[in-house]
């Protein structure tokens, strides 16, 4: 938000519609709940006290895609904390279709650790709608390639860990973050600007390839001649690339390796709709902690000098502002 | 709704809220519309003069299976004509949401036509969630076999011919809805009072069988047998039974026949959801007549005569209302 | 086989072994067949008289692409008539296994176009498992888009049409392509020569845009910007891209277009497996008639001058060998 | 294979063509391998010395449900150690086309739990076969629920606990067998002896239910209203039911349960395919280790004294010969 383009003007290129509170991963209290405030999850109404988090993807739950079950392409999306007033403040508004009780990460977490917890469902729903929903998953035994351990990808080795997969590899050139996905359930952890990631994986997977490739660099055209070799030179059939990552950049796609290969590429998006969140909070309630994804806690007025840092400090993963009671 | 039980009350089973104005099957012409009333399909505002048909499932939009995109299984569902008022009156008011455009069927089949064929588009729905989005369709040149021949029948096999059958096989006592259903699509139309309905199905197959058996008897207990002999002789593996018609007696399953023949069952209800009432739209756009469903037209003044009618004629399919200008 | 390359080799770039005799388009009369001849469709031996078309595709069934149920990607692949003897003889011996009955389409076309049809078997089932196994087929009512009206693109018109799609949309120079493609199937059929194709998907589709897209050109970096605008401008989500055609050249993918309109795009090859030619054959003795695709009948002794004449002629597209008794 | 029915003769239901030696759940040294024994995993040819382990179906290749994937559903099956010479002698001689390499348990486990395991992968593999293949999996986060205790219901526990459930819930009586599964991989394991299964499965879900509900007691009579009550007031919809178990009597099956709860029931039968084996085999490398499933290891001498015995003994559940060197 704060990077500027050529010009001067808010780099972001996503949806805004300033001025609005920032603040779109988030749980919190419940201080007040409406009659027609219903749990989705237990169909009861929401009590005052109530932990939850809430999705940032403001759907409108009416036009064809939100019908159809595709919330995240809704056609009249609304977004917390960029559209709509955020989390970034005392209290935030959010309407009860958008939240999900986490009272039972206390159990395992204790209450701080709960809300941390409930603050990163949002980004772990998104590495959960690539790899699971999009990406169709894996069976357990197969064999998964990350490529790009920020917090989607960092989540994405938690995911398929808790999958089932046997080898779940990343390719990431920052020491910190390895360390950091190696925490959450990758098994191997490259550094591409060391090693070839393709070799490594077909070294590693005793030249099988693997099952789910997941673009989470931002950066297709410098990996995808190493995702081709690994579909291409792998036993594995039917690979699926997802791409989550945005990118500028066209991807170098080579069609016979879809052919020869019976691959496929699928693009995802959000991480609301098809039980995503539910799911992901009950990992988490059983065992599934990417709380090492935290790398900073603050209070909400060190807010504005992190976003600054954050700018130039590739080192932070997820800065997490915990001063509310 | 005019037949009784033992007890004299309305024997009917589903969901009522009375007093409520009856008739869900509904095709008409937009009179007002509000500015929030737009349109799914195009995704602009409805117009004064559109020709509509409505779902008849009120759904809610933001329960757990609205939200995850299964509205068939609403947890708040009203219904139009049960619990909230429906279509035999000068107007009905429906919000947008449940009404889909049918205009591009009058190229081919006039304006008249146009509006019978669009109060079907609700039955034609139910028969399409069965076989398509529950029994999950055939491939081209596999065959069918529809038990029962009403109206979610009929439909069905004018569907599934519609997907590419090889043969659609449909077993059915009464002589008029075996002639209709030849009429919709059916390729094949048996008497099981006269002939057994496995053996047949065999016969015309070469012993292969069918993708898919759907059940639209309402007597499960009495044809299963024919069910589970299809199943277990014809060479097909991965039969689908769909059960869609509602029935109080249960189902005596042979698990190994499941098990030996990689068989399923699964059950179906509704119609709103999954695209749908579009794709059926489409589908009569294009040359899906299934207007001989239609056995009657009458004056809106002759319901209540008809509706007594129908308790003892099994005769009659739909009697259609056709008075409105 | 003739065209040749700059080196003057030969240069066709698939699996060949040669000497070995051409021919692998096949439909004959069982002249001899051993005990363990069994067909597969019956379950019983063949018989002498029998009429078999047969698949060209010699997969080994052992190895583990095989083995899974994926005999288009056996790691052992031999080739009919081209790295073992194919049917440009009086004689073809084939294994069983690679036989298809296909008395039954007598009854339809008489006993001189049934070995035709037969004939053009392997070419529609390479276009049935490019749409229905790898693009997943459409559900009744949804729209296609075909790029490309060789014989592939021609017999998935008659395919998706088949399994009732609403438009059925041919993108092809040739007049007489366009032609043979209306007469297969297609319900329209441009020339991107003259409009933009992907602005002629959006208006025939009411803005709707398509559920498969079939890339059979060869020529996917020219016709890939109408890909991504169709998918992109259309109201369509989950569009899934199939491509068939074999290509040296990059298709300059966007992720995005992948992302925001929740689309895929995969490979195809192959014609085995998967049920497909038994559903194809089904599908032809049941009135989807392909022969529009034959445009020349010849002697088995005209051959070489016409494999000549085929160099440069692309009026052509398929021409058939009817001199056998 | 020693229970007699009421006419003295042998009870086995299944496929036997005696004289056979027995044994069909077995790991072994290969000791001679031909040059056409190709591995399917690496592609390379066996060697002397290669720890293996084999199918016991022993599948054609080459009729029409191997041909499309299915070997589970050969029409020309033969059994190891039932129609053909199994494990109980010093060697045993298995096509390669049925052995899959287990080598790599040795680095977790050491050579001799090594072949332990390896002798484990087909009774895992049923397992997997019926909740993956046929179940569909689960998305992590789902909760399962497991009626019977035995080798089958208790290798599912350890499998969807990989899978990623939350809650992964077991009925069965024997109290040895509870602790078992609880070792393997079960959440909860309750007795149905003391308390309501559907009841139990309720609260411990919040009400949820379960996504897959596995019958492997072959008392689907008497479980049936269990799982109908977990699937009709639980809030999850889609739960598939797994008929795993073989049973003579029918299930009492309410359709009505499947219609409003979008559920479905399916059979499973065998555990070739499918990947099933090599996945199995790659879950135990990384972790699955379901030798509690072992209660008693014997000499290959002892063999008919502890047949005797497993006819009324119920507290064994595996006997393992270990004494090949």
């Amino acid at each position: 938000m704060l990077q500027k383009d050529d010009s001067g003007y808010i780099f972001y290129p996503g949806l805004t519609a300033f001025p609005a509170t920032l603040g779109h991963e988030v749980a919190r209290v419940v201080v007040d709940a409406g009659k027609a405030a219903i749990n989705k999850g237990s169909g009861k109404q929401f009590q005052v006290g109530d932990a939850v988090c809430a999705e940032e993807m403001i759907w409108c739950s009416t036009c064809k895609p939100c019908a159809d079950g595709y919330p995240n392409h809704c056609e009249r999306l609304e977004e917390l904390g960029f559209s709509t007033d955020g989390a970034y403040g005392k209290y935030v508004k959010v309407d009860a279709r958008y939240l999900w009780n986490i009272d039972h990460l206390e159990t395992l977490y204790g209450k701080e650790k709960m809300f941390e917890l409930g603050s990163l469902v949002e980004p772990t729903s998104v590495a959960y709608n690539a790899v699971i929903e999009r990406g169709g998953g894996i069976r357990p035994g197969e064999n998964v390639v990350i490529l790009g351990g920020g917090p989607i990808g960092a989540a994405a080795c938690a995911i398929l860990k808790r999958q089932g997969a046997a080898s779940v590899i990343l390719s990431e050139p920052s020491a910190s973050r390895r360390e950091m996905a190696l925490e959450m359930g990758a098994t191997h952890a490259i550094n591409p600007m060391e090693i070839n990631a393709a070799e490594a994986v077909l070294d590693i997977t005793n030249g099988v390839g693997a099952g789910i490739i997941l673009e989470a660099t931002g950066l297709p055209g410098i990996v995808w001649p190493d995702v081709e070799k690994i579909i291409w030179e792998g036993k594995a059939l039917n690979t699926t690339v997802v791409v989550v990552a945005r990118a500028d950049d066209r991807i170098p796609l080579n069609g016979e390796v879809l052919q020869v290969r019976r691959a496929s590429v699928v693009g995802s998006q959000g991480h609301s709709g098809h039980g995503t969140f539910p799911n992901v909070i009950n990992c988490m309630a059983t065992g599934m902690d990417v709380s090492p994804m935290i790398t900073k806690r603050i209070k909400l007025d060190d807010v504005y000098d992190n976003l600054v840092t954050l700018q130039t400090d590739r080192n932070e993963v997820k800065i997490t502002i915990n001063d509310f009671e």
